[in-house]
C-alpha cells in the first residue's frame, strides 16, 4: 500500500537554481555532468529506485535475512536480482574514478541518489552503501596493488565490502579494541577476533566481500594509537584476479533488529583469518575515518530519506481520509465529512515535514558539491574553504538530521491515526528504520562531541567563522528584498543564539569540560536549525528570483517562499530554548551520585 | 535480559509527602486506606507485576496472538495462568464499589498500580485495563438488572470487557458511523457492522466477553447525536447468570502491529449480534466518555510507565557498560575505561528520564486523587475545583504524558547505542510499545483540541482560572525559602509563557479558529511543562521539608532538590519556543493549495 515517487523536481531546483551546478562545469569530473546528463540520470536513478528497489521495501522488513546452519547468510527474497540490476545499470559506479571503471562524476550527483535509494530501501540500500565507503578508504590508504586487486571489482558491484570496527566490549571507545593481527613472514596477517554489527558482514548478492577490519599488531600501543586497518576477503584473490580458497572468516549470528530487517546484520568471527595492512601500521583510524565521514553525510541523507517516504505517504493519506469537518466550516459539503488537510494540527505536521526534508535536501546536496570542490575547485583558498565547511557541518548532517529525520517520521506516522501503528500501512517501518540513523557510523551524542570538542577548535576556529560570515552575508543581502526580509531577518535571530551558545561553550567549557559535553547536543541542533535556515534563505532568494524572472512555474516556487516563512516562524524558533537549556551548564546533570539513579 | 523493579518508594514519597493521603482518611473509600494498607498494596502489587507479568514482556511481544483458523484468538504462551493470578490476587477489585464485589478503595492506588503493571507488560495490562474501563461505563450508565448481570464478574475478573468505538472509515469522527441496531420485540436490539482496532475482542483469558459497542439505532441523526450504546456479550447469560449461547459476534482478523503485540487487536464483526441498550438512545457517547476519560488518564500512565521502564534499565546499562574517559580526567583509573555515566550527554539523557517520570509520577498521582475528590470530597465546591482542575488536565496528561514518554524511551534506548537496536535487548519494545500511546483514546492532536476547543472555555475559564491561581500561590510561597526560589521564579516564568499563549489563543481564535488549531499542540505541551513543573516545586518543597525535619532519608530528598532544579533548568524552558511558534498563528501552515504537497 506504500508509494514511492523520487523527488526529481526538487533535486533539480536545488542543483540548477540554488547551487547552480553550471558555474562549476570547469573542474574535473563535471564536465559530462551537463544539465542534460544530470536530469537523465536522476530521471532513470529515481524510477530505478521507486520500481526496483521500492517494492522489496516491505517484504524484505517482513522476511529479514537468514543465517543457515552451514553459516551461509541469504537476503530476503528479491534482493539476490535488484542487485544484480542495480549493478548492471551502473548505479555503484556513479561517483567512483574512470581509472578504475567508474564515471568519475561529482559527488553531489552520489548524494541525489543515496536519498532516492533509502528512501526506496534503506535495508538494500546498505550493501552497495557500505561497499562505496569501503572503495573510498582503499583510495585513500590503499597500495597500488591493493587499489588493482580490490577496486575494479567493488565498483562494478560484482564484490562488496564492509567496516569492522565495533566489538562486543567496545562500541564508541576504538581504543578497547582485542581483535589481533598477527604478522606473517609472507608479509600478510592473520586477524583473530570477533566483531559484531557488522552490516552486509555475509550475504548472497556478490560473488566476494572485502572486509576493512581494525585490529591490534602484537606490542601496539593500548589506545587508539594502536589500531591498525586490514583487508580481509571472504575469498582470497589469487595472482590473476580469479577467486581462490575461502578465508577463515564467518558469520556467527544475525542480529533481529528493531529496523532495517533486509540488511544482514552479522557477528564476525575472524580465525587466524588472512589479511593485508592498509597504509601503516598503528595508524589504521585515519583510512577507516575516510570511510567514516563519507558514512556520516550518507547517514544524514537516511535521515532525510525516511523523512521524505513517510511524508510522501501521509501526504497522500491525507489528501484520502475524510475526518471531521474543518474549524471554520465545512469544506467539502457534498461529503460526509472534510480531508484530514483542513485540520490546522494536521497541516503543522504535514508543513514540518515539507520543510525539513526541502531544507534538508537542499543541505546534504550542498554537503555533496563541498565534498567535490574540496578535492576539485581551481584554487586552494576554495578548497580550504569547502573543507573547513563540509567538516563542519558532516556531525550536523548526520546528528540533527538524523534526529528531526526520525521526529518528522513520527509525525508523519501519527496522520495515519490509529492505521499508522499497523504494519500494513507501512508507517512503523519508516520509523523502525529511521531510529538506526541516530546510533550508527557514531551515536548522535558523539557527533555532538565531535562537533563542540574538535570542530569547532580546528584551526582557530576558521571554520566556524566563515560559517558565520556567510550566514550574515546573506541575511544582509536577503534583507532588502521584502519577499525575503522576514526570512532573513528569522535567521538572523537564529544566528544570533548560535553565536551566543559558541560564546558560551568558549568561555565555560574551558572552565569545565563538562559544560561543553552537556550543550554539546541542545549546539548541534542550534547549528543544525540555522544550517538549514540558511539553505531555506537560500530556496527563497532563488524562487523570488524565478518569480522575478517569469517562470511558468510559478506554483512551485510560491510554495517554497510560503515554506520558507513556515520554517522561520515555526521552525527557526527551537533555537531559543535550546540556547537556553545550554546556558544552564553541567552543573545539575553532574551533581548526583549513581546511587540516585 | 531487560529488568524491572516497581517504584514504591517514589510512590509512597508523593502519596505521604506531596499529595498527604491521610488528609483524606474522613473521605469514603479512603477510612481503608490506612498507611499499612497502602504501603501492602504497593508492595504486593509491585512485586506481582514484577515477578508474574514482567517475565512475560518479551515473550509475548515475540510471540504475539493468534487468530485460529475458527476464529479463536489466543493470546502469548503464559498469558491465561498470569490472568488468572492477576484475578486471583484481586487486582481487579480494588478500587471498584464494594456493592459488586470490589474494595472500594481511593482510585489514586489503581493509578499506582496502573503505572507498575503498564511497566512490567503493558500488552497484558490491556485486557484487565478494558475491562475496567468497561465496568465504569456501565455503572454510570447501565441500568440496575445490566448492573447486576455484568458487574459482579467484570469485577471479579471472570469476564473481561471491550470499547467498540473504531469502524474501517471512521475513527476520530463518530458521526460516520455505519453499525446499525435494530430493536427487537422483546426489547433487545440485532446489532450489524464491523469494528476494527478493538483491543481484546477475543481473548483465551475469560469465559466471557462484555463488549460495549457504539451504534445507530434506525432513524437516528446522522450525525454525533444519533449514537446508542450497546452491551453485546460474547456469550448470552441466562437469567440465572449462566452462560448461554454464543452471540452472533467474532473476530474476523488480528492486527500486525509495530508494538504491544501481546494485546489482541482485533477486528469484530458485529452480524444481528443481540444487543441490550445502555442508557438512552441516541445518547451513548456520554456513557462512552466516562469509559474514555477514565481511559485517557490511563493512557498518560502508559507514557510514564513505557518511559519508568527504558530508564530503568538504561540506568542499570550506563553503570555496567565502560566506554571512553571522562572529559575531566579518568575516573576508575584501574579498570581500561569509565562507566557511560561519566558522559554529560548521557547523564542529560538519564536526568531528563527522572526528571520526566517523577513528575509526571506525581501528576499522574495527582490526577487521581483529583477523581476521588470530584466524587467524594465533603463540599460541592471542593468537589467541583477538583473536577474542573482533572476535565482540564486530563488531555494534557493523555497528551504531553505520552509525546513525552515516548521522547524519554527513544532516549533511553539511544544510552545502549547499537545494542539499543537489538531486539534482545528489549529497549526496541519499550519505544514500540510507547507509541501507541499517543495515537489511542484520542490522537494527541484531538487531545489538544479538546483542552483548546472544549477545557479552555469550560465555565468561562474556570478551570484554567483555578489553575493559574494555584501555581501563582505556590510560587509566591516557594520564592522565599532559598532551598526552592530559583525552582519556583523558573516555574513562574513558565506560568507566565502559558498565560500569554491563553491570552493569544483568546484573542486570535475568536478571529480565526484554525489559529486555536495551529497552536493546539504546542499549548498542550506549555501546559504539560508547568503542570508537571507544579509537582516538582511539590516535590522539592516536600523534599525541603523533610531534610529541615531531619529525615532519615537525606539522599532520596536531596536528589528530589537536585532534579527539581534539573527540571527547571533544562527542561522548562521548552515554553519559550513553544509560545514563539503558537504565537505565529495558522497562516503559514494553511496558505498552500493541497496541490503543493
Amino acid at each position: 500500500m506504500p508509494q514511492y515517487t523520487a523527488p526529481v523536481r526538487d533535486v533539480r531546483f536545488v542543483l540548477d537554481q540554488v547551487i547552480g551546478l553550471e558555474r562549476y562545469s570547469n573542474l574535473p569530473g563535471f564536465e559530462n555532468a551537463t544539465p542534460d546528463m544530470v536530469n537523465a540520470i536522476l530521471e532513470e536513478g529515481g524510477k530505478f529506485m521507486a520500481e526496483v528497489l521500492f517494492p522489496l521495501n516491505r517484504t524484505g522488513d517482513e522476511q529479514g535475512c537468514t543465517r543457515h546452519a552451514d553459516g551461509r547468510v541469504t537476503t530476503p527474497k528479491g534482493f539476490p536480482e535488484a542487485y544484480k540490476a542495480y549493478a548492471a545499470a551502473g548505479w555503484t559506479t556513479l561517483g567512483a574514478p574512470a581509472e578504475f571503471g567508474g564515471q568519475g562524476l561529482p559527488h553531489v550527483l552520489n548524494i541525489a541518489l543515496e536519498e532516492f535509494q533509502a528512501t526506496a530501501n534503506q535495508a538494500f540500500a546498505m550493501y552497495p552503501g557500505l561497499a562505496g565507503a569501503a572503495v573510498s578508504a582503499i583510495l585513500v590508504a590503499g597500495s597500488d596493488t591493493q587499489k588493482r586487486t580490490f577496486l575494479p571489482k567493488m565498483i562494478a558491484g560484482e564484490w562488496a565490502g564492509t567496516m569492522n570496527l565495533t566489538e562486543p566490549h567496545c562500541g564508541t571507545d576504538l581504543g578497547l579494541i582485542r581483535t589481533r593481527a598477527e604478522p606473517q613472514a609472507d608479509g600478510s596477517y592473520k586477524v583473530t577476533g570477533t566483531k559484531i554489527f557488522i552490516s552486509g558482514g555475509d550475504q548472497d548478492l556478490t560473488e566476494n566481500i572485502v572486509h576493512l577490519v581494525l585490529a591490534k599488531t602484537p606490542g601496539a600501543p593500548d589506545s587508539t594509537k594502536g589500531i591498525s586497518l586490514f583487508i580481509v576477503p571472504k575469498y582470497l584473490v589469487n595472482d590473476d584476479g580469479s577467486l581462490g580458497s575461502k578465508n577463515a572468516v564467518s558469520c556467527g549470528a544475525i542480529e533481529h533488529k528493531m529496523g532495517i530487517r533486509g540488511s544482514a546484520t552479522c557477528v564476525m568471527n575472524y580465525d587466524g583469518a588472512t589479511g593485508y595492512l592498509v597504509g601503516e601500521e598503528n595508524k589504521g583510524l585515519a583510512g577507516m575515518f575516510v570511510m567514516m565521514n563519507i558514512a556520516r553525510l550518507g547517514v544524514g541523507v537516511q535521515g532525510l530519506a525516511q523523512a521524505e517516504g513517510a511524508y510522501q505517504n501521509a501526504v497522500q493519506y491525507a489528501k484520502d481520509r475524510r475526518q471531521g469537518r474543518s474549524l471554520t466550516g465545512a469544506k467539502d459539503a457534498n461529503e460526509k465529512a472534510d480531508t484530514l488537510f483542513v485540520h490546522p494540527d494536521i497541516r503543522r505536521m504535514l508543513m514540518e515535514a515539507k520543510a525539513f526534508t526541502e531544507g534538508m535536501r537542499a543541505l546534504c546536496l550542498w554537503g555533496g558539491i563541498q565534498s567535490d570542490l574540496a578535492h576539485k575547485a581551481a584554487t586552494e583558498d576554495e578548497r580550504q574553504l569547502a573543507d573547513d565547511l563540509l567538516s563542519l557541518l558532516t556531525p550536523v548532517i548526520k546528528g540533527y538530521g538524523t534526529d528531526k529525520g526520525y521526529d518528522v517520521c513520527t509525525n508523519m506516522q501519527q496522520v495515519f491515526g490509529g492505521h499508522g501503528y499497523v504494519e500494513e500501512w507501512g508507517m512503523s517501518q519508516y520509523v523502525r528504520d529511521a531510529r538506526i540513523a541516530m546510533i550508527y557510523e557514531g551515536a548522535n551524542g558523539i557527533q555532538a562531541l565531535d562537533l563542540v570538542g574538535r570542530k569547532l577548535p580546528a584551526h582557530g576556529g576558521r571554520g566556524v567563522q566563515a560559517f558565520f560570515s556567510i550566514v550574515t552575508q546573506e541575511c544582509a543581502a536577503a534583507k532588502a528584498n521584502p519577499a525575503t526580509a522576514s526570512i532573513a531577518a528569522a535567521l538572523e535571530a537564529g544566528l544570533g543564539d548560535l553565536q551566543a551558545a559558541t560564546m558560551w561553550l568558549m568561555a565555560n567549557g574551558m572552565k569545565d569540560p563538562n559544560n561543553a559535553g552537556a550543550g554539546s547536543v541542545a549546539y548541534m541542533h542550534i547549528m543544525g536549525l540555522v544550517a538549514i535556515g540558511l539553505m531555506w534563505l537560500r530556496m527563497a532568494v532563488a524562487a523570488d528570483k524565478a518569480l522575478q524572472n517569469g517562470t511558468s512555474d510559478t506554483n512551485f516556487m510560491k510554495a517554497k517562499l510560503v515554506t520558507a516563512r513556515f520554517y522561520a516562524e515555526r521552525m527557526l524558533p527551537d533555537t531559543l530554548s535550546l540556547r537556553r537549556k545550554l546556558e544552564a551548564g553541567a552543573e545539575t546533570l553532574m551533581e548526583l551520585p549513581v546511587e540516585a539513579f
